[in-house]
């Protein structure tokens, strides 16, 4: 079984693959042979993916298993499993975990060719719909801390199947990032009795330099201190803590956010490998009202080196005053 | 010039640079051809690299320009100079500090195709006797907080010149990652009274698992919770603070540790990419006497993904424990 463990100096956990350990040779062999297989994810082949945990079906199709416009099921190799148990114990000075999550892929639309930027804004919504569905679903297992739900696209980001997807993982924990990230902006709002993401958005405001797409609902900018060049995040222009309170209306306009920003990304970085998370509240975390989920997406056109690291300081070439003034002159068509 | 900016979030830095900012168009730019053109860390090539800041000659050769064994520069594309002012200003929200700091280049040796595997014994004391005397000479300027030297080895960890060569980034402030190894190790103190560091060399000493190479003075091991796979780090046996304390004996048994762990590193994982980094105290720090210092290897074999960006959980396909036998098993010659 997976088995997380936790560093006693950073708090960071790792998964550690104990049940398939992959050796030193494993890393050589070739991969890329692997796009011209049958692709698992593409309709039809729904018997080469671990049974189907939710799904929307295309609209007027005749129904069939085949006949899904967005699909969920759990990931064949997971990073952790629903079956494991969620108890911790010390090993040392060391404390484990047992491999206990929920590791789910959602394939985001039949077609093996088209990522968001290519699908209509009715498409990308449903996207969205599930991501949500799915965490409505499983925050009933109070077993649960956090989920993540995140998307690698290209090799370069760690995608090793081509076909669009994103993935959703649930974990026992709270990972050390977002209490960082939780903690801080308590300290912001302790301080100041201001959300720290409202801040950022109302300083924008005022400079009008990081903003790569707006309307009524949503910002996408590139923050003031980017690690990467053209990162960039979106965030709800009122504030709300969780991903999952998302209303119906928020979907449509987060669809129309994010298909705008991949776009213009894709567009402007000549379709380079990326990553998107989406940054939420704990589960079950009333005490840190001051939060305010995003999506942060990274685009990959560095390598991250000894620096970043040694100091978890990051170098980014590109300032991103220049990089949101590129993306926002890229146009778009929804 | 340069400018730091802190993340009122995470307190996280990023040096921006402001000054010749990459355009989108600057990463797609063919870089392969860069390894064909004359190499200015070559001997003979030394007016190609901005003047020597420090050098160890070549024992026994006629004194010339050329002819080093170790030789340190200020990089020609700094990410810091220290000709910036280190003055701290807010702009709305954020935090900012002008480009002040140091960036060194030390070219390991003159021969373009040797690593520390490949030097002997007193060629890799050298390599480390520079480190260590150019960390005493920018401790007297005391607006340096903190030293990083690190090694980043082949273009998956960000290498872009050929020459074997290692770099020290002196920095105005304590980074974030730092600070949180820190208060990580001193928590520990506090509640144990004793170093976290040494109780992790002590549960090996029983557990005889992680084990990489050892002699009298060093232990190289996968710790139990290594982020990647392979990861392995260096520890003195006897605690210590800095590594610029390092003794001339200290360097000698240094030496013999890096030479056979990075040889083990190269003949195991095909000389693939990696990144080594020194951890050290703050170089003010009286107040974190609970530190360790110690050296940390991140091969790259795998590529961090959403997942990690999302959470700072990261997922290990290898367990350290098997990481460990393989290295171990390694002949290493001397």
């Amino acid at each position: 079984m997976p088995q997380l463990r936790k560093d006693p100096i950073t708090n960071r956990w790792v998964i550690v693959n104990v049940e398939k350990p992959a050796a030193a040779d494993s890393f050589f062999s070739a991969t890329a042979a692997k796009s011209s297989k049958t692709c698992p994810f593409c309709p039809g082949n729904e018997s080469m993916t671990p049974p189907e945990i939710f799904s929307i079906q295309k609209k007027g199709a005749v129904k069939s298993a085949s006949a899904w416009q967005v699909r969920v099921f759990p990931n064949k190799f997971p990073a952790l499993r629903i079956e494991e148990s969620p108890d911790k114990y010390a090993f040392g000075i060391y404390d484990k975990i047992g491999g206990f999550g929920a590791h789910e892929v959602i394939v985001e639309n039949p077609d093996h060719q088209k990522e968001i930027p290519q699908l209509s804004l009715e498409e990308v919504q449903l996207i969205l719909r599930a991501c949500r569905e799915r965490c409505l679903d499983l925050r009933k297992d109070t077993r649960f801390k956090y989920i993540l739900i995140f998307k690698n696209y290209g090799a370069a980001a760690g995608a090793s199947l081509e076909h669009p997807h994103s993935q959703l993982i649930a974990l026992p924990v709270v990972p050390s990032r977002v209490l960082g990230e939780i903690k801080g902006a308590l300290k912001h709002f302790e301080y100041t009795d201001r959300c720290v993401y409202c801040d950022m958005l109302n300083q924008e405001r005022a400079e009008q330099a990081l903003t790569v797409f707006e309307d009524a609902d949503f910002t996408a900018l590139c923050p003031f201190v980017s690690r990467f060049p053209f990162e960039t995040w979106i965030l709800p222009k009122v504030y709300e803590a969780s991903f999952d309170a998302l209303s119906d209306e928020g979907i449509k306009s987060l669809a129309r956010a994010l298909k705008a920003t991949l776009a213009k990304i894709q567009t402007a970085l000549k379709d380079c490998s990326f990553n998107w998370m989406i940054h939420t509240l704990p589960l079950h975390g009333k005490e840190f009202e001051s939060f305010h989920w995003h999506m942060e997406i990274i685009p990959h056109l560095t390598q991250v080196a000894g620096f970043e690291w040694g100091t978890g300081f990051y170098v980014n070439p590109t300032p991103p005053e220049l990089a949101a003034v590129t993306l926002r002159n890229v146009p778009v068509n929804f």
